[in-house]
């Protein structure tokens, strides 16, 4: 990733996601991962970011009102570093996320967090393109089985997978947690 | 859909699209089922807004002056219908769509084209995030095959029904030609 200016992107990974509801997931290292990268970035001094997702329907567990709506523990956010809400999905609708990367000269994002299929996909592909060299930790994103308009089940790991092979090559480059640790402490 | 003003979208039925070099296709009748709404459309006197991707690389499939940049004649434009050109996969990117929709009053889009994976999943996701009331057309859209970043290989149906299954419940309706046509016809 050269001498560009990064930022370590953290996606929606908050209490809410441990809710029984979503049924079953598939990579519960993801957590872990995107904590091993959180301590090297911060070791390194480079930008954190963490989107953080607020509803305002009060029966939703991402609720300000809901204990959901806090980022894990694991990956809690340092008193310095930015925290980003969004309503929506992507994390750069409704939020000044772009702004804050352009402003701040940053041009490669990597992305981590969850889910891969709604709100780590929909980012991805608006960072790709609007221009930014975006890289996707596959083993830092987790999926949710789901069900289609027809009632098809599909398990978490189909959804994991189909995701992010429909993001490679055309709106991000996709590494492992190991290859993004590597890589970095090869280039710098 | 009610009495809200309602606009088609036709992304990126395009010539290029025919090149053998994407591989296995699934779902033939897209073209086919996009011209029968189409069909529709005209004859209610609705919006329709055609989106045509295009590439600065003189080597790509979209270059302005490679013949495959054309629309197909099967949903060949008419003269007072709305051409939007893009340069990434969202039509929403680098593009006046939002304005337009908006400016016109348009609540409502229901979206078909190329590809489900690509193109119309980002059109389709970002139109959801966006405030629009979105419909995808399940069978007016069509994927390839394609690989992984571990050169897994997905089926061109695998690749469609995963990509519809995330955007379902979560950005869009998804209907069918003849459940779209069917609900017109009783409602208008």
């Amino acid at each position: 990733m050269g001498e560009k200016k990064k930022a370590l992107i953290i996606v929606d990974v908050q209490k809410a996601f441990d809710d029984k509801k979503w049924g079953e997931r598939n990579n519960l290292e993801a957590e872990e991962n995107i904590r091993k990268i959180l301590q090297l970035w911060r070791e390194k001094g480079w930008t954190v970011i963490y989107i953080q997702h607020t509803s305002d329907k009060p029966q939703s567990v991402f609720h300000p009102k809901n204990e959901g709506v806090a980022i894990k523990e694991i990956v809690k956010p340092m008193d310095e570093e930015v925290i980003i809400t969004k309503k929506v999905n992507s994390s750069f609708i409704g939020t000044n996320l772009e702004d804050f990367l352009k402003l701040n000269g940053i041009t490669t994002v990597v992305i981590t967090g969850l889910t891969t299929p709604h709100c780590v996909s929909t980012t991805t592909r608006m960072s790709g393109n609007l221009g930014f060299d975006t890289y996707l930790i596959s083993d830092a994103t987790a999926a949710f089985g789901m069900k289609d308009q027809n009632n098809t089940y599909y398990d978490a790991n189909t959804i994991h997978n189909v995701s992010i092979a429909t993001l490679h090559d055309e709106f991000a480059t996709i590494l492992t947690t190991e290859q993004l640790i590597t890589d970095f402490i090869k280039a710098h």
